[in-house]
């Protein structure tokens, strides 16, 4: 495992102290004492270095649901519904405004967002030698941006969210290529999603998607799309990771041709030392099983059942060598091979 | 904390070395490097002691799903439907054979189930000071009985399913009290639930019902037949224990008298010191909060919201004593109080 993406940003804190932005960290993240200095952001680059293991920052910003809310703490202006929750209640998902923790997005239509994000994206790219620079940009929700008043009248005066998508697109690629880094975003952006994108606003195509979630339809796309991608394993389990058109075997080849490589996600919200052993390294064995051996056998079909055998056996192989990883399965399924893998009639 | 209730074996093995029926541990364990002597007990119920806490043993027996499996691997004519799994699939639960592990139900028209039984019973008698003896039988599956042949002609001609769970109760408790112990039940011997309970199936008054998952309509029943219960949290998060019914508060003073006490539940045959500190913590919290606060504000209203805050404030305090208890909510929540208290959409 020789890359570390490093989500550095979240609408729960923003800890990373940007020298020409110093509010964001100040007034976003959660406290003097919660910070990552540059000084520090150095350290961690270094010793990754150190131990041949590359560090891909990723400042969520671009247009993502519940990712800018720290922002709005230094700059309430540049950020759309900003701690606004999920009212009105029943709505649909497009028509929601974001997730608790309060947040948004950033506004396209501020010329600020953009003197902010450069100063960003500028520092950013300073702090990390990483030829790669993470820009998220996941989970557009309209409803964020319609809470607005000046998207209002820009939608009320003929304007379209296919617009404003290209506005802010178009608004931000040229300045992080023109810091020659190459952009990867996650697949959302080039999904119709609950806006549709317009063929204008699409990224660069030495971008690299990251995908975590796309189905047949979306992989159609991001195939045709021909852009490199990164699968990603957000909470998966038991080989299911949901990109499994991604994951190489022969049915799939040109899918697979497209793959740079696989990530294993673990989100930090609500994960620390007291869970990190016990989640990350099943799902990091069940992944590394998709991604060296696919997860079809010869007729096509998943082969669950004897990977998961081989899962469980290891993940006490795991813990006789001192990984703390969580139980996978009862050991009477060791004792027992095959018999534990029937899906279960409540699940 | 003053009582540790220990259920001692289940489908998945019999790790106690019981004096009389050697061959239960000896081939229904997961080895012999994975029992418990006498000794063991000895010192376990000592240690207990000790420190003030008493040990009350579960010898899940009667009547269980997925409980008497491994006493097929020593007495395979005296468990039903043994290695048999989910299958038929997608048959009603009533209908199922038994849950993986490969399990059954001791057979109630087999005399030699009694002769093991009353050894087995005495044994831990012996070995356990406690009054109380909890002998389980929970969850009973008509199918796995069914699937015994001389059930079956028991069935053909006349017999019926409450008429067995008579005989079978009515043969043990008489040795169980005749030992001078107190009975622990799981609520579901008085309840009717794939089979009718018949009163004469009832046991003795002075008898303790555990209950897990009673909702209204169980709860009137229980608290109809009198009988004292210990409030059991399964798997219960968030003040959810599905047994608000007995946790007292003024509308329910009823049900509240019956509360002997509660305990929280944590299974074990996929818990292990990997997660035990940050599954077991949270949940006793909350348990807590339920028994000690109930879980209605005055309006009768559950007031999980301001519970939740202060559970998850709680959590992090118990991680500075360095208890590695699980994140329950993000610490933007503790943060931000009351706002992470809504139902997700997703959820």
């Amino acid at each position: 495992m020789d890359v570390f993406h490093w989500h550095i940003t979240d609408s729960h804190s923003f800890p990373l102290l940007v020298p020409s932005e110093l509010d964001l960290a100040a007034k976003g993240s959660y406290g003097p004492d919660m910070l990552y200095t540059p000084d520090d952001v150095n350290k961690i680059v270094q010793f990754g270095l150190d131990h041949g293991v590359r560090i891909i920052p990723e400042m969520t910003h671009p247009v993502s649901k519940t990712h800018t809310g720290s922002w709005a703490e230094a700059y309430p202006d540049i950020v759309t519904c900003a701690n606004m929750f999920w009212w009105p209640a029943g709505s649909m998902w497009e028509d929601r405004l974001a997730s608790e923790p309060g947040t948004g997005h950033l506004n396209p239509l501020n010329p600020k967002t953009y003197q902010v994000l450069e100063r960003v994206i500028n520092d950013v790219a300073t702090l990390f030698p990483e030829p790669f620079y993470h820009a998220g940009a996941d989970e557009i929700i309209p409803g964020c941006w319609k809470a607005d008043p000046a998207i209002q009248s820009f939608l009320s005066n003929g304007g379209t969210l296919s617009q404003l998508l290209e506005i802010f697109v178009n608004s931000t690629f040229p300045y992080i290529v023109s810091l020659n880094r190459t952009v990867v975003y996650w697949e959302d952006v080039i999904l119709d999603g609950n806006i549709k994108v317009p063929t204008t606003a699409l990224p660069p195509e030495h971008t690299i998607l990251q995908t975590w979630n796309n189905g047949p339809e979306n992989t159609k796309k991001i195939v045709s799309s021909g852009y490199r991608v990164i699968v990603s394993s957000l909470n998966f389990y038991y080989l299911d990771s949901g990109h499994s058109d991604f994951l190489g075997n022969d049915s799939h080849k040109e899918e697979a041709n497209l793959v740079l490589g696989g990530e294993v996600a673990l989100w930090s919200e609500q994960a620390d030392p007291t869970v990190l052993d016990a989640r990350i390294w099943p799902r990091t064995s069940a992944m590394a099983e998709t991604l060296w051996s696919g997860n079809w056998d010869e007729t096509g079909k998943k082969r669950y059942a004897e990977a998961i055998d081989r899962l469980n056996e290891w993940r006490y192989r795991m813990v006789r060598r001192c990984i703390g990883a969580k139980p996978i399965q009862p050991l009477w399924c060791i004792r027992n091979p095959g018999m534990c893998n029937t899906i279960h009639p409540f699940a």
